[in-house]
């Protein structure tokens, strides 16, 4: 049955949010394109066309700025891509890339995006394979929209969602917030970009170095913390396990000059989008080895155990504040953010 | 050495539409991006990873406009990738579908897409593997832009542009000019959108059942006649092979109502865009069996041969008038057409 609440409506920004409009808009897709859509919702998709398999994904990137501090477009797409493919355990090899360009743009702009993309393929040791370029009139684009698609091998089994059991850490492999806020204030000229920069990096490397290390058969899954932030992708393996994770507010990573920019604008950290933290669901016992392991790499170390997964009915995502008390986290209905990647 | 004419420009519309700027785009984007590309500058690249060779191959649509009679953007996306697979002679497998929604884009607009991807999905055999959908806001997009990248396997060995040589006949599979005449009529009122139709399919069955006949082993090379159109695809032709295509004018398949818009419009046909045409180059001996096998497809019925290749130190494209005049085919600076693709 056709989510009929949708389809006499018009759609909104916050239809591109990471949160619940998303997710209705991610399902009302799906569920059109019926038996020809064989995804699982998961950051990549998996498939076994000749022995070994594949992991595949893509993602459209419509970054508003797409110029910032630290970084472009051109960055945030390559290792978005590359992250999605890193997160299932697959070695990310072959990108394409899509580009859609507004007339006007200067192409010294389009030259800096392309260096941005060659610089990051190769740090994460991916290659280009194939490309496109289309050109649409002014008001018809904002500035410069890219598409990666990304194809990893497997050398190990994927991780998958539903791996992850009760009583597993929880952990992150960077602060939160970082992009978020650097984007904003680019944005806004807030002032705060100098002290917080992106955080955008390519984790393959990371997540390689964990899976080969003594705790590599501990990691359960792995999920990008992006649109959305933390809140969507809890929510998310709520819904998948049917457990029930559970966040210590404390031990979330988040640097003081973000704290500050997030009191400020009103933000709650735990929905803000980033380009180069992840979520690990670990087994208990090895969650302090895995932290070990993350903090040794340049890309992990302000990695955290941040909470638990619990058994409980209701599915709730749940944080213990600093003062004991324990409140519920409710999936965003829109985004509190306008789009970041 | 970068090409310092381009870097110092603005993007303008000209470098989207397929004729000498667009190709010059494409060039300074594989330039930057340096070794981290591997494409080929094909249709479709190809990649080695488990003993089978993948073809991998990416698009973004801009489609204006996005609806059509008969057909919409979702239809051309995925048709448009399945044809870039199937020329290289492989067999499309997965597609990742990446959507740009416009703020206050009807949803049920966006589910008519939805459902033309769907069912060219599954004329085509191919299943969507993994999507993404983005939102921007009014005035950032032209209502819908999808990017299909699409993956296939080879159960041969892959044409190539290469394998091209002096005498092959030059073959088009349908007639050219009816996606354009079609779409500017829709777009401008002129009043030839219901004599005329786009041609848009997706053609790997047709490259399948020829591939598998008795003159499969003739068939050289085939190429998608799109942007830029059969001009664009003969030049390029000419410049990777070193030889010079010289077609009849006369035997190009053109509707009557085509040309007559074409007239109109002051629009050459061999510079159209099309959704579902090939350009097949084929050993002489074997084109009139080729010939044979495209015919007997529903979407071949309109099949012609319609010129040879031929040894020139030149390289150019040349044409056989009506009146036995030969001339030269200039590439194209621009497209005399706005993007229909």
């Amino acid at each position: 049955m056709l989510n009929t609440t949708i389809v006499d409506q018009e759609i909104v920004l916050d239809h591109g949010t990471g949160a619940r409009l998303s997710r209705e808009l991610v399902e009302f897709t799906a569920e059109l394109l019926g038996d020809v859509y064989v995804g699982e919702m998961e950051d990549s998709a998996i498939v076994r066309e000749t022995g070994e398999a594949l992991a595949i994904t893509t993602d459209s990137f419509v970054v508003d700025p797409p110029f910032f501090g630290n970084g472009d477009i051109g960055r945030v797409a390559v290792c978005g891509t590359v992250n999605d493919l890193a997160v299932l355990g697959a070695e990310p090899r072959y990108l394409t890339l899509g580009v859609i360009l507004e007339t006007g743009l200067p192409v010294a702009r389009y030259a800096a995006v392309l260096r941005s993309v060659r610089d990051a393929a190769r740090e994460a040791g991916v290659v280009i394979v194939a490309g496109d370029t289309k050109v649409v009139r002014p008001g018809e684009a904002d500035q410069i929209y890219l598409n990666t698609t990304g194809i990893g091998v497997f050398r190990r089994p994927p991780l998958r969602m539903a791996h992850v059991t009760a009583g597993d850490g929880i952990l992150l492999t960077g602060p939160i917030g970082n992009h978020t806020v650097h984007l904003l204030s680019v944005r806004e000229g807030l002032g705060f970009e100098r002290d917080v920069l992106s955080d955008c990096a390519p984790l393959n490397g990371l997540v390689a170095s964990l899976l080969r290390s003594p705790f590599g058969h501990a990691v359960h899954s792995i999920r990008d913390v992006t649109r959305g932030g933390l809140t969507a992708v809890l929510h998310e393996y709520a819904r998948a396990t049917g457990l029930a994770p559970h966040l210590v507010e404390e031990a979330l990573p988040i640097e003081r000059p973000v704290r500050m920019a997030c009191d400020m604008l009103g933000i709650n950290p735990m929905n803000t989008a980033n380009e180069g933290c992840l979520c690990l669901f670990v087994e208990q016992s090895a969650a302090d080895g895995v932290l070990d392991v993350l903090r040794r790499h340049p890309y992990g170390r302000q990695a955290a155990i941040v909470g638990t997964v619990v058994e409980a009915d209701d599915r709730e995502v749940r944080v213990t504040r600093p003062d004991g008390r324990v409140d519920a986290i409710d999936e965003l209905h829109g985004a509190e953010l306008p789009r970041l990647c």
